[in-house]
């Protein structure tokens, strides 16, 4: 593969704007190998703060938008990329600095609808101030879950059935910007994502069944994620690693589908040999399947 | 109210298969006051034993069909209602007697489908014993949630945009025979119910409140409770009651919206005098407003 150095160089510094987990770092690894510089703006909280060392970075804090503008700027950087987990914050928990009140009517505005009005909304705000802002799978593809398995296991045809059924749903709730992930067990639906995230549907399930109260055998039933339609790929991607590939486990789950190219992977060799270790696939399916 | 006493001797003695909480006894009550003699079949482990000695009654298990049928047919009993809370069992604690094992295939195919589709497997096996199976609605319309208000608050105009957007929802995911309720707060969808149950939706929004990831004040939100689209009413009706206000109240929500007509209630006073306490609303809404 070459290296597009002239045009990453013209394209100047790449900023990323870090959450938490290893995927800004992932993101950074497959820029820096295209030859593109990066700069780090590692959200303090959430950004694992021993792994931004190994980049130029810079610590802001939430409501901090105007001290990130200034180092952008300064930093020469024009193109940006936001990923990595960062839970909404209760407004009351944002100190804002000057610049950032300005725009506070927009920010409130954002804070009244789902997770992705308000990453839509910041966008905006973002590009009318002649930022540019790319999704991660725009500046490193390599980081998008594939297509086909990513361990040893396949599912099953009756994993297949519940596959399916869960992108179904998806695509039901899809419109009300909701989660992006389903539980479903031998065509029982078991669970659906809400506010509370990935980790603690899984969490739940696994609970339920403690109860007796999942009648779906072990070793059954699949975590099926999948992008909201609509959502603005460059702000929200659904994401696995290996912490999802443990929570499936505990959850005494077949397997994780995730629509191919539709979500990013954190260490997918991690995620392949915990797949095998606790005897789970992991697949990536046809974004056509998911049409449906 | 004329009493149809003819009608109701004519009909026989109501059988009335009980689960847990007063539901059953609330339909007891009401066919009793029609004149309709009435005897109990007692589900153990669910039903509230002391509450079933008001009544004619017998205790039987999950799984011994063969002994219900006998004390059925001894009772004279031809109509049943089933009534009152039974979670899902797992299969594996199910003794079954040998009349139930005779059906068998039937049942194992039951349990491999969601709530919805066991229990209309439930209902068809039953029919074609000779045995009439009614809505709870049908011999006692008065425990159906009424249309308005049953305490004094009522829902502001942000609490009714929550109450459409609920509604909608419910709308999209009724065909996947999952759970009858939602909550939503300022327009964005916190929870949605699966195999969990409303008791421990409820409980997750408390939960996530205590940690600061529900960023829409206290005081905001409303839980909605509707009827699965293409639901068999007679076997699965959601309800209401007293444990349901207080869970509301501990998840920091304005109030509960549950389609009128479409869902029971069970003690209906002391659901009003809970939600006064509390500051919560209870609205019955009108059938048509979920239809879109």
């Amino acid at each position: 593969m070459t290296m597009p150095v002239t045009a990453a160089e013209r394209e100047g510094t790449l900023g990323i704007i870090c959450g938490g987990g290893s995927l800004p770092f992932a993101v950074a690894d497959a820029v820096a190998r295209r030859g593109r510089p990066v700069v780090l703006f590692a959200l303090r909280g959430w950004a694992d703060p021993r792994a931004v060392e190994r980049y130029p970075h810079h610590f802001i804090e939430l409501g901090q938008y105007g001290r990130f503008r200034r180092l952008a700027i300064e930093a020469g950087c024009r193109e940006f990329v936001m990923i990595g987990k960062v839970l909404r914050p209760a407004l009351r928990q944002i100190r804002f600095d000057w610049p950032t009140i300005r725009h506070l009517p927009g920010i409130l505005a954002m804070f009244r609808g789902g997770d992705g009005h308000l990453l839509s909304t910041l966008g905006r705000m973002f590009e009318a101030e002649g930022f540019r802002l790319l999704g991660a799978h725009e500046v490193a593809p390599e980081i998008l879950m594939p297509q086909g398995a990513l361990g040893r296991r396949m599912p099953s045809d009756r994993d297949r059935a519940d596959i399916a059924r869960g992108i179904a749903l998806l695509a039901a709730t899809g419109p009300f910007d909701i989660g992006q992930a389903v539980v479903v067990a031998q065509n029982h639906v078991l669970a659906v994502e809400a506010a509370e995230g990935t980790d603690q549907l899984l969490e739940r399930i696994a609970q339920l069944r403690s109860e007796g109260r999942i009648r779906a055998p072990l070793g059954t039933g699949v975590l099926v994620k999948a992008p909201k339609s609509g959502q603005d790929r460059r702000l929200d991607l659904p994401s696995i690693g290996p912490p999802t590939v443990a929570g499936a486990a505990r959850a005494g789950l077949a397997g994780i589908a995730v629509v191919a190219g539709a979500a990013v992977i954190a260490e997918a060799d991690q995620v392949a040999a915990a797949a095998d270790e606790a005897g789970l696939f992991v697949i990536g399916i046809p974004p056509e399947a998911s049409a449906a």
